[in-house]
């Protein structure tokens, strides 16, 4: 894992240690770069499914904060992921999920991102779920009147 | 909540307490009829992130699970979620939520479904986020040749 | 159809007719209400494919067209379909195409609305189609920097 | 433009003319080799909304298409598009789109792919949709029952 003397990364894992539900899950920021970020989840038995596949949910979750991250390295203020749309490839099974984001198209208050959930099984890494999304600044995604 | 005696959603609720994720979480599925899914998810201190909003995962996650058993009431064998989108419409704040899916498309391997997820504070439920999904039964998603 | 005594309605069909593409296609907007719109499209030999469907381009362009409607009825100034999703759930096959859209929220800026596309095949209206996406108001849905 | 000496590039430009609203638009298939697609498009009046932008319908036309053709370059039998989502970053002003896209995933009936369009405007390439979806072999993406 990388080493947290990047401040930028630093900075980032930070908030992700403030985030109650990726703490719960045990995700683990690696990478924070601008337009880039990485973020691992080692798999666990609470993690799963009836089947014993990591729960959708699970990558979705990770797309979801992946996508966040990389959107938000090149947006300022309070950033959330505005709608996102995920494609589940491939059953996940192994010890290890790593989900890799990126920007391909940011403005000043959204950001377009994809991101590729990984799942590593015997230290060889295959795609489980491709994600695209959008990012945005504050106010709220879709500032309800009320 | 509904009360068990239906023996669909009886069989439903069996399915759920199977899954360490939605255990995890706290789900319950509380309808569980022919294209249709309600799961509902009381909120605490660990699914929320660091603004103290439900954190966007979990919403993806109930929407993800609740559109799988509407699409699955409709199809036979090992069922699981092969895509969804999501829109984040607004900040999740209040004591529970309740993601409502229906089919609207249904063949033989495959289902197409709506979800809307809300969140109840003080008794009153507002629209946190709506999906949309494909559903589709075994084998996995994208049938990897390897 | 309806008849055009309707000012909103007379409004948005004399847009409908400044869009160079969807003259080209034939679309006709019928339906133009807050929150909701409805866009019709006679099937020619032009908008289908090699299979004698028509192409999901065309089906595509009417979910993006009546969700734009649908959520620019709640929405000022210049508005534009930031993203879309939509499920192909039937082939195309008829002689009318039918596109309803609803929003589901609304803000200031942004809604958030979906589209079913039907096919009408001797007088039968049939699912073909199932749209789901975010509409904002200008600037451009990214505003690039550049 | 590359020269159609190459063999599956020849069968797929044959199959692009046999596409009707493919030759109403005037898109031309570029690229066809294993897992890749690319489509050019010249910009013209008809291909307008009434802001002067290409309509988005054309650029969900292009990825749709893209995406079809990148997913059956690695499936057999009769390709459609099952579903997609559109991303519209940029609005597209210039004299020329150029659609791209790669498979990401393919199993034996299905494939997901990506697809960025671009406006080439003065020469110079602008990302102006970003787009992923899944493409499915033969049947119909919903295989409805009646």
């Amino acid at each position: 894992m990388t080493e947290p003397v990047d401040p930028a990364l630093a900075r980032g894992q930070s908030v992700l240690a403030q985030q109650p539900f990726s703490v719960l899950l045990g995700a683990e920021l690696s990478v924070f770069a601008p337009g880039q970020a990485e973020i691992r989840l080692p798999i666990r038995q609470e993690l799963r499914q009836q089947h014993g596949f990591v729960h959708g949910g699970v990558l979705a979750y990770l797309a979801d904060n992946a996508l966040t991250y990389a959107g938000g390295s090149s947006l300022s203020g309070q950033i959330v992921t505005a709608e996102m749309k995920i494609n589940y490839t491939r059953p996940a099974i192994g010890e290890l999920l790593i989900a890799r984001a990126s920007v391909v198209s940011a403005g000043r208050t959204q950001a377009v991102a994809r991101c590729d959930v990984f799942v590593v099984a015997g230290g060889v890494e295959k795609l489980c779920a491709a994600a695209q999304g959008k990012i945005a600044a504050s106010p709220a995604p879709n500032d309800p009147k009320e």
